[in-house]
């Protein structure tokens, strides 16, 4: 019995267009085959995000062939077949003896099929940075005659710019994200543990917004007092208090692609040091999205945010963000200084002006914004305020 | 102003005893110091669980120091100091500009760190597994007289025993399990989503169970009709019918350490296939759990299981479970056909018997157990049935 494929986040002429761009790059770095393995790339090529990658798999592209193939362990071939663009031919798996072998793994099924498929003498494209120093080793040995040419970040570079059809995805995944940061105005109340905030808040990221779900759930983070100078803490074993101030991340998610947002909670009137940070960060928030358009820098909208909180007295010592996509953070553009990416239209960013300027004080504001031809437009749509919380 | 240090997980005692068993092996390995880079074993060795590890951050043993030195981001010393149980001076952070650096990133600062406490030329420990080609390549060059050992899963393989405070944490997470597992029976209905449903089961992980709340939230999945034959699928943007079978796989979540439970719903009564599957499993189940005890193999638990359903027509191509602790899956013990690793008191397993038996077709069933002196103490407690649901 066979599982049929299941509704596509995009149709057809989405996945080969992306297939086209990285076969380009190929051609342009002489190789006939790429192994993907980073698995944000692969849910890029091929629609694939259930969560395997934590055992290896890899998408074989070939510049001769229209569709990849997909590699991966035997259990999860149903859901490659049910989730992917291709045909279920193009779906390969390994057999579970793979999976805690002690000497074989996935990626020696990967290497077997390249050699079957003739690719031995080949240039072939590995991403460098995704496998460890024993998984390059055994490409090297086995692979002895080809010529293995690193593809780090290549895919993500492509993925920077994004298809109206993305963009679309994302708006809706910055719904969600702003349906749990108003939700979170409502839970976050004195007496509240975090945890109890934290649920409500996460069932409002999966339930979604509009009548579209979240399609998978990325950790959420909310630091509150005393903890406001940390930023990576999922919640803590503690209850709300009256004064506490909370500082809240969340990104709604749909078909891999995350939209981020992050918001400011005070129970209480905030604190004047507390008032005064978010009015010099909005400032500087506006005069970065007025910067952000085609034909400026990555580098430009960080320092016209800290030239302008700087003239104010503040400092961020860290970047204003990150190109956005699938899999939350991408690994190329950055909001930081010396960054020389050109704006383009369709780029994503996750414009992120947390500053945690005390160990024990920080705020947090950000928006989601995709460059539009002549600015931006922004994708998340929650006020820009500090939520002041009976 | 200063971040003080937070209700911890652990006594300072027992991240000593876990230390003075890396200190031991290091011993062993000729190695005076250590760079542990995977994030679950940072978790075992400080109690540090902030969610920083898509960023380079290491944590140095040093044979001759009590305490270890966790190198990190600037961002996340904060969380750092607050979660970890050393004194603060031994958090050090490097700084934000590595971040997004075309060149240097973090672990060029846990090399500084390295070279300037004058390891220049010693046996050094690396996780080699756990970086990739070129960050090896970096460690080759810059400490191109030290000698350079491969710690692959050595503080993994520590981590397999628990100690009766860690076993503790595990109940209280598998407690958590089970509190989500009859949630879903209330949820589960036809007509409703499944994201929905997904949401209340997420909520309920995170509130907790006997007043402890869920500290993290693991991935949840929940592979319905048609799609029991998958295993990794989070959630479908589908709704439940009459007749759906749902495949519900969670994990309780106490400071990092995960205590995973399986089991299958049916709206309306099984069909024979399904309840015979069940019928089978839960026998083998029992052999399994009657053959775990200290002098057993990990390979005599999965024989016995694979023979008894053998025995009654049926197959399973997976391994039965795998050694359970921080992070969910550890990477060492498997209770599969060969693994002759022995059963210890307090070595802790998810034993997993989901079994996707067509692409169409699966059946989940599984439990969280512990080794004793004598057999095994099954942490989750929900009943071992196929809810029926109306």
């Amino acid at each position: 019995m066979t599982i049929s494929k299941g509704p596509q986040a995009f149709p057809r002429t989405e996945y080969l267009r992306r297939l086209d761009l990285v076969k380009a790059e190929m051609a342009r770095r002489g190789v006939g085959v790429l192994v993907v393995s980073d698995q944000h790339n692969i849910t890029y090529l091929t629609g694939y995000t259930a969560r395997s990658a934590y055992v290896p798999q890899g998408l074989v592209v070939s510049s001769s062939q229209e569709e990849p193939i997909f590699i991966l362990r035997r259990m999860d071939r149903p859901a490659a077949i049910y989730q992917c663009f291709m045909d279920q031919e193009k779906i390969v798996s390994y057999p579970e003896e793979l999976i805690a072998h002690p000497e074989l793994d996935g990626y020696d099924a990967i290497i077997d099929y390249l050699l079957d498929a003739g690719f031995s003498t080949s240039g072939i494209g590995i991403e460098q940075y995704n496998v460890s120093t024993p998984t390059f080793d055994k490409f090297r040995k086995r692979l002895a005659e080809a010529e293995l040419v690193d593809f780090t970040k290549v895919v993500a570079w492509i993925r920077l710019v994004k298809s109206d059809l993305e963009i679309e995805v994302m708006r809706e995944a910055a719904a969600i994200a702003d349906a749990a940061i108003a939700r979170a105005a409502e839970v976050i109340r004195p007496g509240v543990r975090e945890a109890d905030a934290c649920s409500e808040i996460a069932a409002t990221l999966i339930r979604g917004a509009n009548g579209k779900p979240g399609t998978q759930l990325e950790p959420l983070t909310l630091c509150a007092s005393p903890r406001t100078g940390t930023c990576h803490i999922t919640w803590a074993e503690d209850v709300f208090r009256n004064g506490s101030q909370v500082n809240l991340e969340v990104a709604g998610a749909r078909h891999g692609y995350a939209s981020a947002l992050m918001r400011t909670y005070s129970i209480g009137t905030p604190t004047d040091r507390l008032q005064r940070v978010h009015d010099i960060h909005l400032e500087g928030l506006e005069a970065a999205l007025e910067t952000a358009r085609p034909g400026a820098t990555c580098s430009d909208v960080a320092n016209v945010f800290y030239r302008s909180i700087e003239k104010r007295g503040l400092k961020k010592e860290s970047r204003c963000g990150y190109a956005q996509g699938i899999g939350w953070t991408e690994p190329t553009a950055s909001l930081r200084d010396g960054d020389l990416t050109l704006l383009a239209p369709n780029m994503t960013f996750h414009l992120m002006l947390g500053n945690w300027i005390d160990d024990d004080f920080g705020y947090v504001i950000s928006e989601t914004f995709r460059v539009t031809e002549i600015g931006v437009d922004v994708l998340t749509s929650s006020p820009r305020k500090i939520f002041q919380l009976a």
